[in-house]
C-alpha cells in the first residue's frame, strides 16, 4: 500500500518550545516536510521562489483566496500569508507527512478545509513556566512579556479543536509524542479501508 | 496531574499473532495490566479467585448482567464469561491503561458501554499470509483452517467501527505501533480539559 501522508498542524504559544520540539522530532526523519507558504512580501536576499516561499503579489493572492486555492491564510505586518493547498496536497500524495506550523486562528480554517489533519497543540507546562521562560529569553520588554501572556491565555481558550495536546515540560519526552502521534495516525483504521477490501 | 489509564480493547483473528504483539509491547510497562473477567466455568487446580478469573454462579452472572455490571459479555462452550466494569474503572482511576483481549463482538458492547475506550483490531499482512500462518502451526485440520479463514473475513468486514489497524508483518514494529497509540491516546486535548482550566 502507498500510504498517503498525514498534515500536521502545530500551534502553540511563543515560549513553548515548539521548534524545538518539532526539530527534535523530525532529525532524521525523512518522511516529514514543512509547507511552503505563499507571501506577497518581497523575497529577501537569497530567498528563492518555492523554496523559502512562493512570492506572489497582492492580485494573485486575492485571487488564491477568491478560488479557494488557501488552506489558511492571515495578515502580518501589512503583507499576506497563506498555506497554498495544491502543494500541501502534492506532498501529501508522495507520502510525506506535512507540517504546518501556525495560529489557532489560521489551524480553525485548516480544520474546515481538510477536516482530516491533525491538530496538536504544543503547550508549556503552566502559563507561571512560560512568564519564566520568556523572561529568561531576555529579548522581550515587560510589556511584550504581558502581551504574550495574554495571547496564550487567550489561545488556550480557543483551542478546544485541537486533537491532541503536547506539553512540554521535556523536550525528548515531548518530541517522542509527536512521533508517537504521527505513528499512531498512521494507523488509524479509516485509512485502511482499501486494505481491508482487497482481504 | 494523575492522569486516568485508558481502556485498550485489542482484536484480531486467530494466526494474526496478537498475544505476541501485546506480549512485546507490554514487555517492562508497569503502567498496563489485563482485565480480569468474570465467569461460570469452574476453577481449575491452582486458580486463585480474583487472579486468573472472578468465579462466580450463573445466578450471580445473570444479575451482572442485569444490573449492567458487565462491559462485555459472551457465552462459550456452556459457560459465560464478562468484563467487570467496576474492576476495569478502578484500575483506571489508579492510572493504569487496562487491556481487554476480547473478540469483535464484545468490543462492539464495550464501545456502547465506555465510549472513550480505543479500539485496535491487529491483523495479519492478507489472509493468504493469515493461512500461510494457521497451515505452520500444523495444529488445526483443513476444516477448521477454513473456518478460520471464513471467521477472519467475517471479522474484517464488522470491525469498521475499530478505532485503528495494526498489519502484523513485523512483531516489533507492529508492537511499536501500539505503544505509540497508547502514548499518542493520552495527548488526547479532551484529557486536558481540566489542565487547561488551571492555566
Amino acid at each position: 500500500m502507498s500510504e498517503r501522508g498525514k498534515l500536521l498542524v502545530i500551534s502553540g504559544p511563543s515560549g513553548a518550545g515548539k521548534s524545538t520540539v518539532v526539530a527534535k522530532a523530525i532529525e532524521g526523519r525523512t518522511d516529514i516536510c514543512f509547507s511552503t507558504s505563499v507571501t506577497t512580501r518581497s523575497p529577501r536576499p537569497g530567498e528563492v521562489h518555492g523554496r523559502e516561499y512562493f512570492f506572489v503579489n497582492f492580485e494573485r493572492f486575492r485571487e488564491m483566496v477568491e478560488n479557494d486555492e488557501l488552506l489558511e491564510h492571515a495578515e502580518y505586518v501589512a503583507n499576506r500569508y497563506g498555506t497554498p493547498r495544491s502543494y500541501v496536497e502534492k506532498r501529501l500524495d508522495e507520502g510525506m507527512n506535512v507540517l504546518l506550523d501556525i495560529e489557532v486562528q489560521g489551524a480553525r480554517q485548516v480544520r474546515k478545509k481538510m477536516p482530516e489533519a491533525i491538530l496538536i497543540f504544543i503547550a508549556p507546562p503552566s502559563l507561571v513556566e512560560l512568564e519564566r521562560r520568556l523572561r529568561g529569553r531576555g529579548t522581550d520588554t515587560e510589556r511584550a512579556i504581558e502581551g504574550r501572556l495574554i495571547r496564550a491565555r487567550q489561545e488556550y481558550q480557543e483551542a478546544d479543536f485541537y486533537d491532541y495536546l503536547i506539553v512540554n515540560d521535556d523536550v525528548d519526552k515531548a518530541a517522542a509524542k509527536l512521533n508517537a502521534i504521527i505513528e499512531a495516525e498512521h494507523c488509524r483504521f479509516g485509512d485502511w479501508a482499501n486494505w481491508l477490501k482487497s482481504n
